[in-house]
């Protein structure tokens, strides 16, 4: 496995990582969860990612059980949770968003679930246009002095509003983020390429970025239309479905393009456009969600294919679905 | 139920809420209080207010046991107390004002009482000549920081003493004063209206305000003379009569004159007095207090009348009683 | 009983307050110590004052083990202690000073014999000239900050030093000293009267003063020589005898002339001279130590003398000593 | 004994004391340390220096369970740890360096091993080049705060790194580094004696130093080559031989030119380097590691030569190596 530092800030992270959401207490039962958590960790997987709204709590709960289960040291691995959405279908007014009382709440709440004394990383899951980011800010570094959190962060803000935590948090001496946990894929570049450059080089920005295969599209996949068993077959998900495709299927045709580049490099497409994410610097880590194991393990595959995308390759890639 | 931030605060609270001033621990027991906060909770009321001296210490120890008892998530309700007067009829020199020893004494007792970990929300009952703001202040931002209190504010404070505590918090870098708890009614407008008029637009500050029904009197139960079972009818409450009556009645007088408006939306006056209050954009809540549970349902109603106050119907309001 | 303010600080000590210096854990055992404080504090009486080194720790214990026995309510009363001479005979280098370590460990020392989750006051005992002030300043602060010191002080520092305090903690927004416990009587008064008058105005400063009887001289109990029972005969307090008699007994001759004004004011030499302290409006408290019942009960009458002394009658007093 | 403070802090430590690297663990088990332990407290010895990487934590656990053996009051003696290298062979990437993550375990871990509240001293064993200053120091900070650590400071860091560390600390109101832990003795003078001469004027650095004997070669024990049965005869350490000796052993050339002064003094050429390094104020402990006790007790002899190197003898020592 390959680590990166979290942008400037001192934690190591395994450049490939692992990520509850959409599946964890879905189609992930404790008994697969047990062996992925294990297979990860077998691979120099340090990482473990996690929110409150996932599966309403029930995520954090099966990976704190499994982690508690498999007894790794603390201090080689780190785990996440997000505050934003609440861990309810449907929460009260004051189960969610980032007020000093949810944001405090829901640590507490995740640090139950997830049977640790500490978050690792604990991310606003969204901007809270109803709280004023002076709050936010001053409820996490409480958290942060309490020895609760160790690198908190955001997930999916514009970057105005990090640069505005960053600026209350420096006036008032209080912890400032770390990290941002944004979308990233080849189909998906404009945030984190465009929008967030100034924030690496001012503030030392890490990202721990999801969805590198679009959900699932950048695998192929979908290239023969979308089999019965996936996730965007699931009811829960038909939403994603246009978004995944593309009207139309533009999208799809898209990823074809990719297959005679994977063949070249000797991987899959899904193991193709996780190393192109892995390959920009400015990512501290991928996250890779999976609802079976072997596909896991494939995707854990990609590492392999990091070292043969120099420059040059990695422009053709994008290219070649741009 | 519509819920309000806590000014400029991320806490979205309930436009109508509960408080258990001159009741629990006197007209109410065990028994109505669980009813009343169990009715309160259905209808969407997530504010549950207190303080040390109200039934010295036993509306607090009611509250907490019945909350205890109703079980409502911790998360999705508040609860406040209210530190200066002491929780003993002859409360001894240091147990009762805003020294640090007594705002922390006072804190730890009314956690223990409502049996919470923190309060949601913790005021200074009153302004005190004795304690310098620096020390008050320091005190309560020590207290946030420990997590024992979210968010704390003043009650019954003069604007030049908040705009004084503020500019303590920001010069030392301390949690400044989130809310004022003033009397506000048809009656008495002065001070939320015009008073902390700049407090709203430079601090953000919310209002939790009291006695929307001035002692009952907009309620128009006093508009054919003291019933012998009303409050203003006990010993306790004699001093009252006066200043809620009017000198010759001509308070009662003026209520009178609301009975056709009320009529024509369709409400009782309580009603109207109620929605009245809640329908300035400054009021983050209106505390209602009860004696008897039909009372506390009534007056829940006021809900419905609120939608009906546009600006100009609550200028006719406002004159009627001028 | 009268109560004043800790200097500007918010705090409310009885004005005649007791002291365990150099009785408890010495003439004083369990059962007197018992009725002492009983005495003091159906008198009004809310401040108890000590230190690690009264009796190295046995005056501590002793007086922890009678509050708990005696369970006034934790909010009505003062404690203290004090830093700096250690509470051993024979102290390790570590064991003394104002180092952080000392200052801490002394701290927790102190709760544990006292029995009490904090103390109220507490004074640096000493200027430690091998500490620098920021050091002893931002271990204070920590006590403060994690609820085991209410207001800390100094005791007999020179003014400068107490100024230079202040300098240190406003510049890094840590908690200021807010009180000193220098010697003071008629005997006695250039530091308090002289030096600290600049640090009143300033800074608040409020003070806890001893010895109001220049070790019993100005009871007149001396007037006739050292009786055998008193504690200037003891072997321990032979150092004393000069000190407080003076070179040929000059001292004695001066208090003499004290008798012809308290028969004037129907009352003792003694309660005149504690009076006279409290009299003195920058002092907030006159500590009384006594090794006898009738004693702390006989100096406690001073409070009926203090309404008498009016401007002009405490400098005739004074004069009398000049 | 004689104490000094840690430079210029109030810490008062013995101008010799124990350190437990390369033997605890190793060739010294449980009942020599604890006589090692007993001796060196007997003396006057109150600073046993350890680091999380002696022996993986081993060294670290061997000195709790010894010093809960002795029972000396906590209050008498300091223990020290140090982070950066791990406590594991083969540490994972979280387990090592200085991120606020590993700072932060590796206190509570070494918190458990030596069985104690708080780390009297806590080191940066290295700096850590992937690590921000920034984040190392906040960490040390909410350490202190905690009530965890008492005093931090570095090991082996460059003065400049030390200067940033200061910088960082003043701007935030952060705890700033109290001292350094370097290498010192008559063949490796030039960091402490000129390299850190700004620190010791600007900031009031103490130094705790390692290696008075260049790894026992200043005890002349290799004069006339390697004993089978000392350290540098062991496989482990077979790195060291050509450091210790110097290429062609004209580093053992020039030790033996300290014989005649040391006969001139009376003491043995062990005695005299380390009694020459503690005779340097800037030292403020010079750490005596020892692998046999009669070696431990030889080494403490140090302390009769001190008082005999006025600067002039001193300099002829120095100049004999040089």
């Amino acid at each position: 496995m390959q680590y990166r530092r979290l942008g400037r800030a001192g934690l190591p992270l395994s450049v490939l990582s692992f990520g509850a959401w959409a599946t964890f207490g879905k189609s992930v039962g404790r008994s697969l969860a047990r062996d992925m958590l294990a297979l990860a960790w077998d691979r120099g997987v340090n990482f473990f990612d996690n929110a409150e709204t996932y599966g309403n709590g029930v995520a954090e709960s099966l990976m704190g059980d499994v982690l508690a289960d498999l007894r790794f040291p603390r201090d080689s691995w780190c785990v996440s949770s997000k505050v934003f959405f609440g861990a309810r279908e449907h929460p009260k007014p004051t189960q969610r968003g980032l007020s000093r009382k949810h944001v405090i709440e829901a640590c507490h709440q995740a640090l139950q679930r997830l049977r640790v004394d500490y978050l690792d990383l604990y991310f606003c899951h969204r901007p809270d246009p109803d709280t004023p980011v002076e709050e936010t800010v001053a409820a996490m570094d409480l958290l942060v002095r309490q020895g609760k959190v160790l690198y908190w962060g955001t997930s999916e803000w514009p970057a105005p509003a990090i640069v505005e935590a960053h600026r209350v948090a420096k006036e008032n001496h209080l912890a400032a983020p770390s990290m941002e946990q944004p979308e990233y894929n080849l189909l998906h570049r404009e945030r984190v390429e465009v929008e967030y450059a100034p924030l690496y080089r001012d503030y030392g920005m890490g990202t721990t970025i999801w969805s590198p295969l679009a959900s699932g599209l950048l695998s192929g996949k979908y290239d023969d239309g979308v089999p019965a068993d996936s996730r965007l077959a699931q009811p829960d998900y038909a939403w994603l479905q246009d978004r995944v495709l593309g009207d139309g299927g533009e999208r799809v045709a898209k990823v074809r393009r990719l297959r005679p580049l994977a063949d070249e490099l000797g991987c899959s497409t899904a193991q193709l456009a996780i190393a192109w994410c892995a390959a920009n610097p400015h990512v501290s880590t991928v996250m890779l969600g999976a609802s079976r194991l072997e596909q896991l393990e494939h995707n854990l595959g990609a590492l392999e294919v990091l070292p043969k995308l120099d420059e040059a390759t990695r422009r053709r890639v994008a290219q070649a679905v741009a």
